[in-house]
Formats: C-alpha cells, sequence, structure tokens
C-alpha cells in the first residue's frame, strides 16, 4: 500500500496576498497532475500484484476527459474566504479528494440513468461493455460493463477516502473536516436517491424539484466544498453560514442551469445529447412549472413526451415549444437571475478577504453564462 | 449529524481472564442492537430532514434479516489475539462498521450478479422494485429498484466509515487501522472485479479461480478483520502474519464450501436457489477442476450449461453429474480439508492467548461443516 500526498512539482498557486487574484487554473493544474500522479501509482500497484489495474486507468481517462474542477476550486476558495495561511499543499489534496468522490458520483450515475456519453465519450459502463464484447452475447457484455462501473465508483468513494487521510492535516484540521465530507456524502446519496423516486412521474410540485436541486447539487456542488476548504483554515461558524447564503442561491441556480443546458444545450459543448433527460422523465423545476401552468392538451403532451424512451427530435421540439408558450423557460431564467443577485447581494455583505471575494464573483458569473 | 457511539447497554461481553470462552453470541447481539440503534438514529434525522427515511429502514431490515456476522466476530477476536485490554467498546463499534460494510458488498453484489432472494428474502433491489412498481411500467420499476439498491449500497459504505470514526479510537489505534481498513476495501473490490471478468466463460485455471476466491472472501472476510482487531490491540506485524497463517486458508475454505453450497445447498438453508452460480457461469475453483478433468462431451454438456441463463432442475442435476463423475467435488471437498488442517496447524504454531485461539478454533471448525 503506498499512501499519497499530492505532489505540488513547483506548481504551487499564489498565494502571495489578499489583493492578487486567485490563480484558478494554476490551482485546477496542481490538482489535476496530483490525482493523475495517485492513480498511475495504482497502476503501478495493481500490476504489480496482478490486480486489474484497468480500473485506476479507467478512472484516470475519465478525470482527464474534462470537467471543470468546482468542487476542488470551491474548496481552496473557502479555505482563503475562511482565512486559511501557512501550508496549502493539504488544502489542495483535499480539493483533490473531492474530485475524485466526483468521479464516484458521476460514475454511478451514470449506471443509474442508463446514459451512453459524459464529456463527449461513452460513459465508463458503456466502455467497459464495449472492451469485454469479446466472447460474451451483447446482453452480457452490458451486464459486466454495469458491474465493472458499480465497483469502479466504489473504488473512486474508497480511493476519496485515502486522499483525505493522506493529506497530512492535523488533528484538528481532521476533527474539523470530517463530518462534513460524511455530511456531504450523505447529502448527495439522499439527493440522488430523491431524484431516482421522481423520475419517471414529474409533476407539478415546484418545491420537490427545489429540493432534489438543493440536496444533489446546491449543497453538494458549492456549498460543502467551501465549508470543507472554510474547515480546513480553522474559520468560525459565522464564516460557514456567511458561505452558505452564496452557496444555496449559486448552487441552485447551477442546477438550474444545468436544467435548462439538458434540454436546449448544444450536445457538442455540453457532450451529452438534449433527449437524456427529457428521456428519463426527470422531474426538473422547468417541467413542474411548465405543468402547473399547461392547459389540458399540453399537459397530456407533456406527459406522454416526458418519460418516453423513444423521444425523437419531433418530440423534443414540442416539449421546447410548451415549455417556452408556458413561460416555463423564462421563469426559470427568472429564478436564476434572482438567485445570481441573491448570491451577489450575501457576496457584498460577506467580510470573506478580498481574493476570495474576487473568485467567488467571477465563478458566480460563470455560473449564469455558462453553455456545458 | 448525530455522531454514534454504540451503546453496550450493559451487555458487555465476558472477556475476563484469558481462560474463559469468549462469548460470541454476546458479541454478536452488542453489534446487532448497535447497528439498530444507529440505524434507528438515522432514520428520526431522515424523517425530520424530510430525507428518505426508507434507505435507514432497508438497511436495517436488511440486518435484521441474518447473516453469520463472522467479520465482527473475528475483528474482536483480533483484538483478543493481540492481547488487547481495557476499554472493548470501540473496538466493538469498529467490529459493527465491518458488518455495515459487508451489506454494502452484499448489496452491490447482489445488483451485479442479478439475484433475486438473499437471506431468504427479496434482495434490496427487488424489493424496492417492488415498492415502487405503482405507476410505474414493469421496466421502469425494475430500473428504479437497482438504482435505489446502488445508492443504498453507497450509504452503507459511507455510514460505515462514520462508525469507525465516531467509535472513540485513540489517535494511535485510528492511525494503525486506517490503512488496513483502506486494504481491505481495495482488496475486496478488487476480488469483486476479477469475480465478474471472469464470469461468463470459466475455464480451467483453478489459480486464476483461487486467487478470485482469496481476495473477495479470505482476506476481506477473514484476514482483514482479525488484523484491524490486532491493531486496535496494539499487536506486533508478526502477530498479523501467525493470523494470516491461520487466516488465508479458512477464508479460502470458506469460500470453496461456498461455492459447493451454491451448488449442492438447500435452498431453504442457504436462502438462494442452487441454479445462481451455475446460471451465472461463475469462475469457481470446483467447475475449472471440472473443466480440466472432463472428456469432449462433458466438456461440451458444462460448456452449454454453465453460464444459461435458463438453466433448470434437469440441467443442475447433469451439472452436479458431470462435477462428481470427474471428481471435482470431492476435489474441492479435499481442498477444504487440506486447507483447514493448515489452518489448524498454524493455529497449533501461533501463540495467540487461550481464549482467542479457542474462539479461532470454534469457528474454524464451523466453517468446514456449515451448510448455509
Amino acid at each position: 500500500m503506498t499512501y499519497h500526498r499530492l505532489p505540488t512539482h513547483g506548481r504551487r498557486p499564489s498565494t502571495a496576498g489578499d489583493t492578487v487574484p486567485l490563480d484558478l487554473s494554476g490551482i485546477r493544474r496542481i490538482v489535476d497532475i496530483g490525482l493523475a500522479d495517485f492513480l498511475d501509482d495504482r497502476v503501478h500497484t495493481a500490476v504489480d500484484g496482478r490486480m486489474p489495474s484497468e480500473v485506476p486507468r479507467l478512472l484516470k481517462g475519465f478525470l482527464e476527459a474534462g470537467g471543470k474542477r468546482l468542487r476542488p476550486l470551491l474548496c481552496v476558495i473557502g479555505w482563503h474566504a475562511g482565512g486559511g495561511h501557512g501550508d496549502i499543499a493539504p488544502v489542495l489534496q483535499v480539493a483533490a479528494s473531492l474530485e475524485l468522490f466526483h468521479a464516484f458520483c458521476l460514475i454511478h450515475d451514470d449506471v443509474m440513468d442508463g446514459s451512453r456519453t459524459r464529456r463527449g465519450r461513452p460513459t465508463v459502463h458503456r466502455a467497459l461493455a464495449d472492451q469485454h464484447a469479446s466472447g460474451r452475447s451483447r446482453g452480457d457484455a452490458e451486464r459486466f460493463g454495469t458491474s465493472g462501473a458499480i465497483l469502479v465508483g466504489d473504488l473512486a468513494l474508497s480511493w476519496s477516502d485515502e486522499l483525505v487521510h493522506a493529506a497530512g492535516l492535523t488533528a484538528a484540521q481532521f476533527t474539523r473536516v470530517l463530518p462534513l465530507i460524511h455530511e456531504m456524502r450523505t447529502e448527495v446519496m439522499y439527493g440522488q436517491y430523491l431524484d431516482i423516486a421522481a423520475t419517471g412521474s414529474p409533476t407539478g410540485d415546484l418545491d420537490r424539484a427545489l429540493a432534489i436541486a438543493r440536496y444533489k447539487t446546491a449543497k453538494y456542488t458549492v456549498e460543502r466544498p467551501l465549508h470543507i476548504g472554510a474547515a480546513l483554515a480553522g474559520a468560525p461558524g459565522e464564516l460557514c453560514a456567511a458561505l452558505s447564503n452564496f452557496a444555496l442561491p449559486i448552487g441552485e441556480a447551477f442546477q438550474l442551469r444545468d436544467d435548462l443546458l439538458g434540454i436546449y444545450g448544444d450536445p457538442a459543448t455540453t457532450g451529452k445529447p438534449c433527449t437524456d433527460d427529457l428521456r428519463d422523465g426527470k422531474h426538473t423545476a422547468v417541467v413542474a412549472i411548465a405543468l402547473q401552468r399547461a392547459d389540458r392538451d399540453q399537459r397530456q403532451a407533456l406527459t406522454s413526451l416526458i418519460g418516453d424512451a423513444d423521444l425523437d427530435e419531433d418530440g423534443l421540439d414540442r416539449v421546447r415549444g410548451i415549455l417556452s408558450i408556458t413561460g416555463a423557460r423564462h421563469a426559470v431564467e427568472q429564478m436564476i437571475q434572482t438567485r445570481c443577485e441573491q448570491a451577489d447581494q450575501a457576496l457584498d455583505q460577506a467580510l470573506f478577504p478580498p481574493t476570495a471575494h474576487h473568485a467567488l464573483r467571477t465563478l458566480a458569473r460563470s455560473v449564469t453564462g455558462r453553455t456545458a
């Protein structure tokens, strides 16, 4: 067994002085190099022990294929917001662990949703099914793909733990950060559970759609990474509350944008087709509002088209039309706008150091306008 | 968030003196009560937070349905073997965490194998599919069952972590035990991966079948729980090596017995049908040996029957006949016997305290003769 601390390779991101903007792409690069090194090490260990080295290889390929590294960035920003100083290497390693945990979430999510592509590539379960098709029936290959992806995800979850434990945290940091990591895990898993339980039979229940967005995205993607970073810095409870005031609206806006991109986005940019969410019958805010406002014919059309596994481009256009005519799309755009303003106000009221303030403002802006 | 230490409810198992036999059923009872309390607490928290309380309820039902609690028992025995003294409560809580981790393994395993029953009840994914069938097509209900079971398993894995972290270990205990827990996780997940990769096209490769047995069972079920207990006691490396000398052969014997029970066991006792492993085409030692020894007709029959999703009682009898005629069944019985003798000898050579020695001998005996 090799315990691993992410090497910074002399690429330490700028942390000098509170007025210098954070080097976000530098942080991203260090996190990526660290994860690649960690997984390379797992490949070597697996080869030496005659264990299946394709598992760490797959994870490495998955991470290299893309991703915004939002959670690691927010973790580091949270550390700055909390007045963090001293050795940043342990913070970067915890940040990296969040990305490996996120890989776990996405891999299992793709299995659950039966998604075929992610980041413009075949999903892990599809890739495994294709790689192991030889000598197997198509059905058996699919089943191997699903089972293998479940295990690859399980290993990503376990290994994300190892990164935290080997980060070189002080006992005080460890004690503060661990309950937050546990909370984050339970929240996102419960959020996913609420999501799949509502999938297939969307209703006009907007509160439910927003609760799903809060747990599976706002808390998991934004609030908890910030809290974890702040906890590493030893920040007090009030600072975490101030971070939540920013994080929850911006996180909800992020999910609402994601819902719209799932229907209106450019597949070449988002890396996934526009029919996936609708075919699954995801219970999203835009669908809930449309169902609230639809007349009888529109409701009938939505009910028959959303959740239809064979939904085609014509059906997609019909759904898009109803979402526009009922004003549901516009309403969600407004909800995104309102939430971004709330987050902006929360930032103005908070007393974060300028570096953190500036980075959060930048990230918030990118959420409203993003296309992928 | 509530952190939890297992209450011993005054039911502290006897640890007085090294000559008193360990109260194995007392340990089992305390572990069970502790797990039930922990999950009840999760139910309350979920209800209060409007989260899906059916997840902890399902886990509680799963644990109550049966199981030998082998890993918790071995963890406590390992602690005694390592000369453990003082407060046993943290040891019992780590022991309980191993059972929750095991629940995670079984729930995901059942999804991967598509098993319909476990411990005489519907598996978690089947139960969820049935409970959520209303308003869904059969296919959608199945898919919800699978997705829900993946998430229930993920939560069991995360919560097993929380039990360890909240066990009240000393810093030294924590530092010793954590790498072993991480190793155990990676080993069993890799073992499962090897297992599914070999499933569907069994060959005469006995070494491969034994490697699968070692990783997915011997190390995970016997060796690591003993090591973890011994590490909690602060035992030196030589003692862990002595435990391995006992654990690996008895663990392999355990899996070999499991393979035979999967084909010859009484479904009323094992809680699962005799056709599951054969329908899946599991690459087991008994099948590998039979394929090595089979003549052309026998090999042809085995190849067509093993892995046949529609294998019926007649086919099962035909496979059983070939396993007997080729002597494969007998050879595996002998392998079990040899491994039990090796474990016995390892026990004789080790200098474990009499309490631990006696308990390990008892458990080893139960492995050879077990029927479920």
